[in-house]
């Protein structure tokens, strides 16, 4: 059997992908990847995601630069959820965010709010002009 | 404004959530919860998740003693995505996963094959009994 065919798409034929860092280990994004968008990772070894909003395959780092270079590939125990362990290219520290911050998960909740709590690395106008 | 309007709950009433273990950086599980679980889950400082396949809240460890402690719960620059920061109770080394194993993120992608990599810490026959 084919591994692609193994992965559970759901209707509209994705699956979400956690992207983690894996010097850190800290989690940088989660998006999500079609059929085509999981073989391209796989074969080139770098993050290629589904763009949902443009409706097609997203080379992360095509516009800013900061491309994922993949290390591993996992799955999980229901075959619909995939982690990446990458390495975050294109500057130091790595930027996933396209608001210039390392990771996308940079809001915290702290007694009845959400609270911003990584530093913007990189000004987003500067990596998206 | 309530910080659970803040989060962009799916059409059907979901947000997508990683759970990640708070000392090793590991990342245990991928999971759902709507808007009583996320305030369930602030609220008693432990993960309550949604399950789909049963439609009703799911108190994590509630069958098998597994519960997930949370020390941060994150969210990500879309507001659409929640990762939480826990410690894998009941177990040493803490299993999040049905199967046994510490984490859902066992198989391994590998020359075109998806490869079991973790071991079954305990029989889950033992565990959901």
């Amino acid at each position: 059997m084919n591994w692609l065919d193994e992965v559970k798409w759901d209707a509209n034929g994705l699956v979400p992908v956690i992207a983690q860092e894996a010097g850190s280990g800290d989690v940088l994004m989660f998006a999500w990847m079609n059929r085509e968008a999981l073989a391209k990772t796989a074969e080139l070894g770098r993050a290629v995601y589904f763009s949902r909003s443009r409706g097609k395959l997203w080379f992360k780092g095509e516009e800013s630069g900061h491309m994922q270079s993949v290390h591993e590939i996992r799955i999980d125990c229901d075959n619909d959820v995939v982690l990446l362990k990458v390495t975050q290219l294109g500057h130091e520290p790595g930027i996933a965010c396209h608001t210039g911050r390392h990771s996308c998960f940079f809001s915290k909740y702290d007694n009845g709010q959400w609270v911003a709590t990584e530093p913007v690395l990189k000004d987003p106008e500067s990596i998206y002009k």
